[in-house]
């Protein structure tokens, strides 16, 4: 992707809302260079109307005219984006004309944060599933590779003002997953969402925090620390430019990312017709598990979840069990086929890390940095990487080489 | 069925044990006649072994010999009863050396109880569906028409060391299944079961108590007031004969009839892999409905019915889900048809009951009783048993002719 698409895709994640999928088409049709430039440049319909039904991408002369007029007078389909109405282009335009992705750009790198867009190595295919509700483009910050983390991740969501006991299960299920090897994705909320972050932050696990406000941003305030804590543990990701302010709307359509990441979604609380009953349901949708944990008939709190479960809904009471569905799929668990890398292709800190395992035992994140001459972090990052990709298996605290791996690496030391 | 079968069954009763598939299948291929027979007579093995291989209920004449001799020594297939083996012929021979059949009558009428026979009108054929573990016969205390009781029933159960939730849900549920006209069966337990039953008992329903022992034995002696309400109220119904005892076999056993007896079972509160499970999978097997109610994954006594639902089993959270699940079995639903039988074919009390409801006005019991004539118990155990037939409904304490009856009755009255 050349930079200046990159550039345009910056800006485009402070014009088109999140899952608006009126803009996802337009950037299917025309691309994100002339998307931007239409709705930056003066309009053109007045001067040449015929020219909208055009192949899409195809490479047009720039013309001139009272483009905003025409729009406002509602002239789609025959405006300058075809099937785009008079109102939402206004905003389109009106927000277009604010941005500044060289200051995005340069506020997501004050905080060690990227832009991740369709086509990069870091982008998570599996965003695709949502078709022209797909992310513009994402914001990350952490260490971690989004998509090697993503390959192998389960969402955990849940009630913002959960039980004790919603809280409880949210907790131990994060850090069971963790244990396993697995990220854990949520959306750093108050209650579920939180403890099942905290639980696998305490377990020395790897998480994913997707916000519904700018990677610089901290919402709620009352998770800063936490949030802080995901940022150098783990990954945190947003549609949103940075600076950008979450929304009731914005909550809502965070989820589909959320769902859409991920290989199964777990909701822990949820009260009848919740959010989180949306995120699972659009996880179904998208050929995903949606997994519930039950809980007291009695408790409002679970009635959302027991909804579920009568429905397409599977019941989950610990972490082996939610591994046990997700690990199912076969085409994205390279760990029972081998690595589906092979090492020469490793950036060389991964490979690093790799090496400092020894061929047989197990050790502990801790030792593999020592060795890997790395920070905790970043051996844990990429431990995660690498266990995505079938090379390294997570067992409580210890890891090791995965048993394909193990003879990879007997075979080419023996040729050696 | 002559005299002499029913006497011969109310023996057997007392010496083929619950869910003893040998006892069902001797009793299939001789008759209950030939079976006591063979084993309250002298032994003939020795003298005519190769007859033992005749069809089966083909009439034979007696013989004398040292059959108990033959048999303890290790005679069969050669044996007086084809395929029993000589430990079984024993217990068999020294139970039936002590049966009294005409005791037993006397004892269960005594306690206004009586023997229920396959065959017999008031048999529940759907017990037919346990195969050679079907029952003998039942001993049945109560009122109400116990195949009728049973068309439309609904199984409760659950831990006996329930918490304070199982209680609460199994009372809410037997209370709510009988304000919808449903019965209720159980096994009359400590913890859930009595929950069960109570909850139906305090709204004025029907409840059916499946005892691991005779109909004129309290057990557990903690009930007693419960079972003798039940028997007033409801039925009693118990495999073993009057006097007989409960023992740890036998209460699993009873759980099949439990099981059979009813469209759909549903667990409560269970433990990891117990009794209330096997019950729940016995009727899965048997194409009834098996049903569970969650609970928090950090109780243990909820482990055992999400143990369930991860399975077979479907989650419900009250009764108007149980109503809508088990009510779905077309050909056992009456009420969507339309009465069953012609009134004319109601006996006189139940007839009775039946013209003492107002064309399109709601009654309660009590109202019913007064017009008709009878008891406040004996109009609720005929309400239900109009219920099954699709005569009546029940709507909370309000009970009325089913929209099919009313037509009937209109057009009878307007041909009059």
């Amino acid at each position: 992707m050349s930079g200046a698409e990159r550039l345009a895709r910056a800006a485009l994640t402070g014009i088109i809302e999140p899952g608006d999928e009126t803009g996802g088409r337009l950037l299917r049709e025309y691309g994100p260079l002339e998307v931007l430039r239409r709705l930056t440049g003066p309009g053109r319909e007045r001067t040449e109307p015929g020219r909208e039904q055009t192949a899409p991408g195809r490479e047009q002369g720039r013309s001139r005219g009272s483009g905003e007029g025409a729009a406002r007078a509602g002239a789609p389909p025959g405006g300058s984006l075809s099937g785009v109405s008079a109102k939402r282009l206004d905003g389109y335009r009106n927000r277009a004309a604010a941005v500044d992705p060289q200051r995005y750009l340069a506020a997501a790198a004050a905080v060690g944060g990227r832009l991740v867009c369709p086509g990069d190595e870091e982008w998570p295919s599996q965003l695709d599933d949502l078709g022209d509700a797909r992310p513009v483009a994402l914001w990350v910050r952490g260490r971690p590779n989004l998509r090697m983390w993503a390959l192998r991740s389960v969402a955990v969501v849940g009630a913002r003002a959960c039980t004790a006991y919603g809280a409880h299960m949210a907790a131990t299920l994060g850090a069971g997953l963790a244990e396993r090897g697995w990220v854990v994705v949520s959306g750093a909320a108050f209650g579920v969402d939180g403890a099942a972050h905290r639980g696998v932050l305490a377990a020395g696990g790897a998480t994913v925090a997707v916000l519904a406000c700018g990677i610089d941003t901290v919402y709620p305030r009352g998770h800063a620390e936490l949030i802080g804590r995901i940022a150098e543990q783990g990954l945190l990701v947003g549609e949103l430019p940075p600076g950008g302010h979450p929304t009731p709307s914005r909550f809502v359509l965070r989820n589909r990312v959320i769902a859409a990441l991920t290989r199964g979604t777990v909701v822990v609380e949820a009260e009848y017709r919740s959010g989180s009953l949306v995120t699972a349901r659009s996880a179904q949708r998208m050929g995903r598990f949606t997994m519930g944990v039950p809980g007291p008939v009695t408790s409002g709190l679970s009635a959302g979840v027991h909804e579920l479960l009568r429905g397409e809904g599977v019941l989950v009471t610990d972490a082996a069990e939610i591994v046990e569905l997700v690990g199912e799929i076969g085409d994205l668990a390279p760990a029972r086929r081998g690595p589906v890398l092979p090492r020469d292709l490793l950036d060389p800190v991964t490979a690093r890390v790799l090496e400092a395992l020894p061929a047989r035992a197990t050790v502990d994140a801790r030792s593999v940095a020592r060795d890997a001459g790395t920070s905790g972090d970043e051996a844990l990052a990429r431990l995660y990487e690498l266990h995505s990709l079938g090379f390294v298996e997570r067992h409580g605290d210890a890891w090791q080489l995965a048993s394909s791996a193990v003879r990879g690496t007997s075979a080419r030391r023996g040729g050696a």
